[in-house]
């Protein structure tokens, strides 16, 4: 059954940009948008309606960068930090990614869930009805696959899309110190066949920096999943320069994340590539970085900019999306609608899902956010809290406690 | 009618520390705290009793420095400076501070009234159970009366304590322009005996900066405060070094705020006047500061230290207090266990409150939050979002849609 949504008006996002529509009307159908124009254009009358009260309407947001799935969380560590303890101590004391690969390990797959239930319920209160969620704290097929098994139970138990990414080259376990080689052909090998074959994995990602994989490793990793016919990903330039997003745009990544340390051949590549640069300001306020990602010859080549929570107990324990639009625009000079953007079409283009989501039009799904605002300028604007909002997926309201 | 809370544990920030109380017992009276210790120690038996459910209580959080009470927004000009206009060009259309005192005239009571029920309920909702609200958009006696008026109806409309500060030496008026000293005889003369007769004022504050007041100025204004009978707080050393803190601290001032370009010497001053130092990271994130406030030599010299939002339309428009613990750690360095005491017992002292709010003790109100995490350091690690609580004051749960 047809359904009308009005006395709203629209951001779409049609193209990666505002494409505002005052006074819209949207007819939706079977969860999907059926028309979408000036209310004054609908020419059907449509007796099931909801009259948005003079809303602002976005498409829900997209999270396309998330590590949402883990044991324990860092809190004390970051305390210790904060208390003069030095990082060599803390990694001493098995701490940093360590602790978390051995408290997910611990887990059970319940316990893994409920956490993360939690978590994907306050990304979901504030809007974003699609999570991409990694896997990379196992570390071995049994790990791995938990993960990503709480992952997939994730979006049957919330009104929530969720796309999994397998991270299994996130860091070195510690059963392999020493043997990165041979933990790089163990996933290849063992781990992304089983959990591809087992449905458990949307795309491949991978860690290239010196604390991570290197380019060869990772290159590795990209080539196994083509065999797997899977697209990948890459976390890439965060902290040094290399050209692991030239590298992922070789190889048609979807995505290369970070990104402060690229070049412009690295840009260029993307570019042609159709890669989507994807941008992390949680991390970079948390790590207090000064190297800022080089916006401005994204801009120069078109590079599809899009903003995550990058949300992990580490480096990012970003509970929020909507914190990412300001912090994207006030530390890395996005502007409001290029923010937006990025956790809209952007994003939904970085998980292989511009098709159907990331914008409001015809034929794609109805997914979207009436946000009591004046203007989009105000998502970004805010810095912090939450903004009175109603929630729709599939063209059905979203009510959480 | 007694009442006891019990499965728990309690950071109660007795002398601005943890002083954690493990498996704590809190007995409440007529909306105070009638007993705290271990559970083991307790000797009464209650029949009217709360199991938190294992939770983590803290009082109740208090944000000290708040411009909440404003017209309009200034969400169009954040987005036009993204986008690359100059300063001087929004200024020349009239942006800027000139811009929300335009908005905050021309709006009625009860326009300003609705706005800011609703940022305040966004507090409330997070776990802040005072507030302090500021004047200073309205820069003429009968919009300073009218800001306050809104400050204190918020106070029967919603369950939160509020304290005001009147702001008037926040700017010059457009129409006392090149007449900055008639417009201090004004505020000195009329504006403030004329609200402090009112019963608007709790406190009296000033913006002592090359942009703001003179220390002159600013200690005109300090005089009357004083011939009214009224503590001060001052805007200081937030982009120079004017020393306005340790003017502030010679009228025994209850806060000094901002204190990025703070000497030693205002340090000490500060130290001995027991003024406490409120730090604002909301406006030094949103403003791109680089000049970080002297948070050694405030230890060094024993200045307590509250950290408050700075809400305001302009340069922190931060819908949030628990972003401002974790911005506190992450940006200045506090320890978590600084910025919780920044927001409960330091805060309290900035308003003067400290005999009957900021920490559970024997004899203080029962505003309290019940946090659903496993350690208090939890509540500066999270970056944004929301932390499931219960939120009560005066031992009365408060429950908001
Ligand atoms: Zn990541
Ligand atoms: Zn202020």
């Amino acid at each position: 059954m047809k359904h009308l949504w009005y006395n709203c008006h629209a951001a779409t996002l049609q193209g990666g940009h505002y494409s505002i529509i005052e006074d819209v009307a949207i007819l939706t159908e079977a969860g999907k948008i059926a028309w979408i124009g000036p209310r004054a254009e609908l020419e059907e009358s449509c007796p099931s309606s909801t009259d948005l009260g003079g809303a602002w309407v976005t498409p829900g947001l997209i999270d396309c960068h998330t590590h949402l799935v883990f044991g324990g969380d860092r809190s004390a560590e970051f305390e210790q930090r904060l208390q003069g303890v030095s990082y060599a101590e803390i990694a001493a004391q098995g701490g940093g990614i360590a602790s978390t690969v051995r408290a997910t390990r611990e887990a059970s797959e319940t316990e893994l869930l409920t956490k993360a239930e939690r978590y994907a319920r306050a990304f979901l209160r504030e809007g974003v009805t699609t999570l991409e969620i990694k896997s990379g704290y196992g570390l071995d097929l049994a790990n791995e696959r938990k993960m990503l098994r709480v992952a997939r139970q994730l979006a049957q138990r919330l009104p929530l899309s969720v796309r999994t990414s397998c991270l299994s080259a996130h860091a070195l376990p510690p059963e392999y110190a020493g043997r990165s080689d041979d933990y790089i052909a163990l996933v290849c090998e063992q781990i992304l066949p089983a959990l591809a074959q087992e449905q458990l994995v949307d795309a491949v990602d991978a860690f290239c920096e010196h604390l991570g994989f290197s380019p060869e490793q990772v290159e590795r990793v990209f080539i196994a999943a083509r065999q797997l016919g899977l697209p990948v990903k890459l976390h890439a330039e965060q902290l040094s320069s290399l050209h692991g997003s030239s590298l992922a745009a070789r190889y048609q990544a979807l995505s290369a994340d970070h990104l402060e340390y690229m070049t412009e051949e690295d840009a260029i590549a993307m570019a042609e590539a159709g890669t989507v640069a994807v941008l992390l300001p949680g991390a970079f306020v948390t790590l207090r970085e000064t190297q800022l990602p080089p916006i401005e010859l994204l801009r120069k080549h078109s590079v599809a900019m899009a903003v995550a929570s990058d949300f992990n107990p580490g480096t990012s324990p970003a509970l929020s999306l909507r914190l990412m639009l300001n912090l994207a625009c006030t530390a890395f000079r996005l502007t409001p609608e290029e923010a937006l953007a990025g956790v809209t079409l952007h994003a939904a283009r970085a998980l292989g899902l511009e098709q159907s989501h990331g914008s409001l039009e015809v034929g794609k799904q109805a997914d979207f956010i009436a946000w009591d605002i004046t203007r989009p300028a105000e998502l970004a604007y805010w810095l912090g809290g939450d903004l009175p909002k109603r929630v729709f997926r599939n063209a059905e309201e979203i009510f959480l406690g």
